[in-house]
């Protein structure tokens, strides 16, 4: 994978290439989440026309339904879900982590039961990926435990030992496997690109080993996961900064499950060229909407008789054509189009946002 | 309006243009069903690019939500909804009186409760009109009474004649009252267009009383209400092309709430310019898709590595882009983006099926 740094701002945000097999990315961008093969309420051709230039899959519930093995006969998930451009998977481990009293953990992996039916499975950083390598995403994360919020350092440092050995295994395995990715022959031999993720709780030195350490191992890129996950604001802030430090300049750097629209802005500004969330998207279908002037609830009665569109400055299809009084009486009926005009909003808002920050660094 | 004929066929059926303040509709024309101001599932966009030119709406549920007087100050449904082409909207009538327990009939009107919150609610002829001109739809429908079936020939000619009396109040009311469209200054004193309702049941001769009694009074436009009640298909079809013969040559001919796709094709050859039905979109959300080689239900598990297109003959964007096996997916893990592509790939076929019949009917 080539990862071009056009031009680097005052406080370290790049303005870079990221060239994938499916799709030359221009960074910093917002990647939507797109769980089941499908960013929620959205058809793909939104999705390009939105300016999406990479999404995400969850390896957790499409290994569940319709199976990783189905995927791959497929074609891979690009094809099975009709999305051209780039594609970034998770390892599962955060879901799989979610499912607290389903799971059971040892040295070699996970144990647990599926949310949908309650079978059991097993993920391991060597299942992780083969599942990864069917789906066929241009991205696959290596398999990290997700540790809980707050953590004493003793646990944190057992959790981050566990996580580089899992990178570790993670990376052999996917070396071992190169050439089975669904679309190498007909991508001319394109490979998938693995990245590490830095793990180490609230822990400054421990995000510096890991970082240090996981560099060592070499990936394509470097994710940086365990934050968001109910610590104060500052504190990841102050863990993006401290970890960004220690990674590669040459390589993109990533951050995982973040966040509100202007931590998204202030992180590109810091350095971090990829970021992901559900916030966007799943505030839309619960009628949070954000705008240029602040976030609204299209719920609110106020909203019943606004002409207005949702955000006077957005340039995207929903706020040129309808009104907050129609969305509004979209949501109150419970209407299927309300999910998907609110999410279309919420997505041009965060692409944009990406969009203005490129701007920006790009004039140094 | 005018309503122009340019060509009829063999058995009756006129390839025709209904100008209507909003949009000149090519006729034989379907109409998809937007009951709460908007086509399930569906942006305007896409209606737009599907060709549809004339949609329905319903008066009971607007009425209730948002509410008439809302959709009034917003400036009418075609505003309020964006939807800058031909619209029709109910009485009202069908909905309240499939309200059954809730609903209380008198020479007067109909009194109910609401769906929503138990609420008591009066509708008569001078209220239904009443609310249709705050919507302010392209056409507006009388008041009627819709009948249950089967029912006795003196039960059918007592609600015959109340539909009648409906009809002359419906009228009157109408008439006293044009110029309260919210549209009509700025569309240059264009009006609303009322159109009467043929009932008398599975009764010919009450059928064609009806008809007499309607054509009579004069509406811009007639339907044939209260078929596809329960009763067998040939009855429908005896009952549609007895009462075609009493009906105006150079006005529009709508039968209300039809049907399959074989039923639609068959009426617009017989004679009728306008249908409506919540078939093609109510099935796709339950996952019944129409193709030029029959149904199918794209939940069964033979589509699941189906790469296929739902119809290999369609040209619609769903079937251009999107497999079986990803539309199987997708209804199976009950994802938004089902409904929308199910319902999207079904008003393509309908819309589709008719620009076939006005083809037919253009060549004589």
């Amino acid at each position: 994978m080539e990862f071009e740094v056009y031009q680097t701002g005052a406080e370290g945000g790049r303005r870079a290439e990221m060239r994938l097999p499916h799709h030359a990315v221009q960074t910093p961008v917002f990647m939507p989440v797109g769980t089941a093969g499908t960013v929620k309420a959205v058809p793909q051709e939104s999705l390009e026309a939105l300016g999406a230039e990479i999404i995400l899959g969850n390896t957790y519930h499409l290994y569940l339904r319709p199976g990783h093995e189905v995927v791959r006969r497929m074609g891979g998930l690009h094809k099975f879900m009709s999305w051209p451009r780039a594609m970034l998977t998770d390892s599962g481990g955060f879901q799989v982590f979610s499912l607290s009293g389903l799971r059971k953990m040892s040295e070699e992996g996970v144990e647990f039961r599926s949310h949908l039916d309650g079978s059991k499975h097993f993920f391991s950083p060597e299942h992780s990926i083969e599942v990864q390598i069917a789906l066929g995403a241009d991205i696959l994360m290596a398999f990290d435990e997700c540790m809980e919020y707050p953590a004493e350092e003793a646990r944190a440092r057992e959790s981050m030992e566990l996580t580089l050995r899992w990178a570790r295994r993670s990376k052999a395995h996917f070396e071992s496997l190169a050439g089975e990715v669904p679309w190498q022959v007909e991508l001319g031999g394109a490979t998938q690109n693995l990245f590490g993720i830095v793990q180490g709780g609230m822990h400054k030195h421990l995000r510096k080993e890991c970082a240090e350490r996981l560099v060592e191992m070499d990936f394509a890129g470097y994710a940086i996961g365990g934050l968001s996950v109910g610590e104060p604001q500052e504190l990841t802030e102050d863990m993006v900064a401290e970890t960004l430090q220690y990674l590669p300049k040459d390589k993109p750097r990533y951050v995982m499950g973040v966040g509100y629209p202007e931590e998204i802005v202030k992180f590109a500004r810091m350095g971090v060229d990829m970021m992901d969330c559900v916030l966007p998207t799943r505030a839309a279908r619960h009628g949070l909407l954000f705008t240029s002037e602040g976030r609204l609830n299209i719920k609110n009665k106020q909203f019943a008789e606004d002409q207005g569109p949702v955000d006077p400055a957005c340039k995207c299809m929903v706020c040129a054509r309808y009104t907050r009084a129609y969305l509004r009486h979209l949501m109150v009926a419970q209407e299927p189009l309300s999910g998907t005009l609110n999410t279309l909003h919420n997505l041009a808002y965060y692409l944009g946002l990406m969009e203005g920050v490129r701007a920006e660094l790009a004039v140094g």
